[in-house]
């Protein structure tokens, strides 16, 4: 990666843009001012014609002349320059740790750091990331990714490695930090359907019998909650095929929740969500009416417990839980008073997950949507 | 994987023995019994000779006339021969959580279950284990892994897939749950040297460019604390080559720890330790010499709170950590009263850990043994 592309240069001008406005406040005698939009719970919103949890478009001024503020002020100037600088020489990816001790240095002839922890340093990155309305990952800052993927699909790497999805061994390809395009290029994509597999577990139970080839699907798993990258990568199978998505848990508030998180995204990452949710998503079980459509033994339930019932509760209350199936789907597991985890299907038989559960469920479109 | 393996007919013989015995006690009219060995701390020793975190010989009896045992006991022979069957039939590999749902059922005409909860299922696994004398991944038993890796390496996979190290792309290729040799069968490995990074962005860092091709080593990261997969990958290095292993963790208590889980094993799976470490492994860094050694600004220390003097004293009293250049390096860090992580480096320059760091430490011999 030695030209730069048209995206980072966006990122370097828009930087750009927020010294040169800072200076002309400066020339012109005025309070020097940074316009960022609120990034706490009070500019949270779930938009439900788009069905993406966004922020909205409250914001709040940082001024220099002021003795609470001329601190992080600086800070944010310090950190946008860097990102800035980062780019422009084409540097490697950092983590958002490692972008925090380029810049932790005393401030000379003071007793005072630039920074003091990456408490200071990292709501500051997301302020750079809703000032130039981009993500983390096109600023070139990396999280550590978790999750694993096979199926139809070739990539070409930024490493200049072409990436075979179809050829990844009993491991899979891992998902890489960055999968966006300059860096993870998708040249061919032949699969029929993504299904997103909430457990390594499950995963590796499909991905050994190879279900993504009998089935010509991609088939991925973040390992429980995933991390920036998986959400990211479904995102882009969401918006730049038409292919169905499905996602697959347990049967318990935390599965539910991770559904909505790949789906809808979350309130904490609400400014990460419109680039890294995918609300074309489907989720596909494992749902209350499976416990009698597969006549799941009862040795499989599991009782919910107090903590159970006030996740469930929390969930109910959210608005992108508020489609009639999902009240239904809700209702019922409060009723049931149980759960049942995905890897419970072994029960039945070990290839019950790959020959019966999966197929019936896709055959015939049994989703709670 | 249709026909069974050596090490896989040893197992079921030695699975079927355990049978066989119990049928004899019977047959004889005495209390059937099972012995096997002790896993808690009493029976736990670090073999200073090998360098290994050992179990001992102290052993427990478990009998079927006994009503603290019976249910316990029967048990056990569930699980042996479920395990047995699994193997036998060439099935796919399962997590210890999927045993458990494809054992746990209700016993006709009663209102018990044969296991209510993982918690009963997960140590006798252990159990057949140490009475086998082989791993849980020997008895094609799962644990998620972590990690990834690059490097001249090339592996014919249980998929059938031949996976070559050198071209995983800018993620690396995925460790896989299974790298026992019947499922990961190293066919090439030309690197003069293993290097194991803690975290997962230093990895990044030296992965992008290309470190392990420049200096023909392999790079690989658990990502923090390393999963089963990762320690059993690294065991086999250390067994069946002869190139130098070298551990790079944060210069602080958990990274000490790392690298002695990584070396010498652990107290809690001190029993899959012989078959899990690489004793011949050295701590490369980051040291307590290494601060002035390179110079690291002060803004780059992080002072050691209550927390981290108490687990920097209880690292001191361990066994394996007795050695004189180690005692040295505990002292030194308690007088200095800081950490410094290996993220830090980054401070000094951002290809200072491939071009300065790394090369001195290691044509300079600069380790902790």
């Amino acid at each position: 990666m030695t030209k730069i592309d048209k995206n980072t240069q966006e990122i370097i001008d828009s930087l750009q843009n927020i010294g040169t406005e800072i200076l002309k406040d400066i020339d012109a005698k005025k309070d020097p001012e940074l316009k960022i939009l609120t990034r706490n719970l009070n500019n949270v919103y779930f938009d439900a014609k788009d069905k993406i949890i966004k922020l909205g478009d409250k914001s709040q001024k940082r001024n220099y002349f002021n003795l609470n503020q001329a601190k992080i002020f600086m800070q944010s100037l310090l950190i946008s320059k860097q990102i800035k600088l980062l780019l422009e020489q084409d540097q490697p990816t950092l983590s958002i740790r490692q972008l925090f001790y380029t810049l932790k240095h005393n401030i000379p002839g003071t007793s005072e750091n630039t920074f003091d922890s990456q408490d200071e340093s990292d709501p500051l990155i997301e302020d750079v990331e809703v000032m130039t309305n981009k993500l983390r990952e096109e600023l070139r800052l990396i999280a550590t990714p978790k999750g694993v993927i096979s199926g139809p699909m070739t990539v070409q790497d930024s490493s200049g490695d072409i990436l075979d999805f179809t050829k990844m061994g009993s491991g899979g390809g891992s998902i890489p930090p960055l999968v966006e395009d300059t860096h993870f290029n998708i040249k061919e994509m032949n699969a029929d359907y993504i299904l997103v597999v909430e457990k390594f577990a499950v995963w590796n139970l499909l991905n050994q019998t190879k279900y993504w080839q009998k089935n010509n699907c991609i088939l991925m798993t973040g390992k429980g909650q995933p991390a920036r990258s998986e959400r990211r990568l479904l995102h882009r199978f969401s918006n730049e095929y038409k292919i169905p998505i499905y996602i697959f848990t347990d049967m318990d508030p935390w599965g539910y929740y991770i559904y909505s998180v790949y789906k809808q995204g979350s309130i904490n990452l609400a400014y990460f969500s419109h680039k890294a949710c995918a609300p074309r998503s489907h989720f596909l079980g494992f749902s209350t009416d499976d416990v009698k459509r597969f006549d799941m033994p009862k040795s499989s339930f599991i009782k919910m417990d107090k903590v159970d019932y006030k996740r469930l509760n929390e969930i109910k209350n959210y608005d992108w839980f508020q489609s009639k199936p999902w009240k239904k789907e809700l209702n019922n597991m409060k009723n049931l008073g149980i759960k049942v985890e995905q890897d419970a299907l072994v029960s039945k038989s070990i290839d019950f997950t790959a020959k019966t559960y999966l197929p019936e469920k896709i055959e015939n479109n049994l989703f709670v949507d």
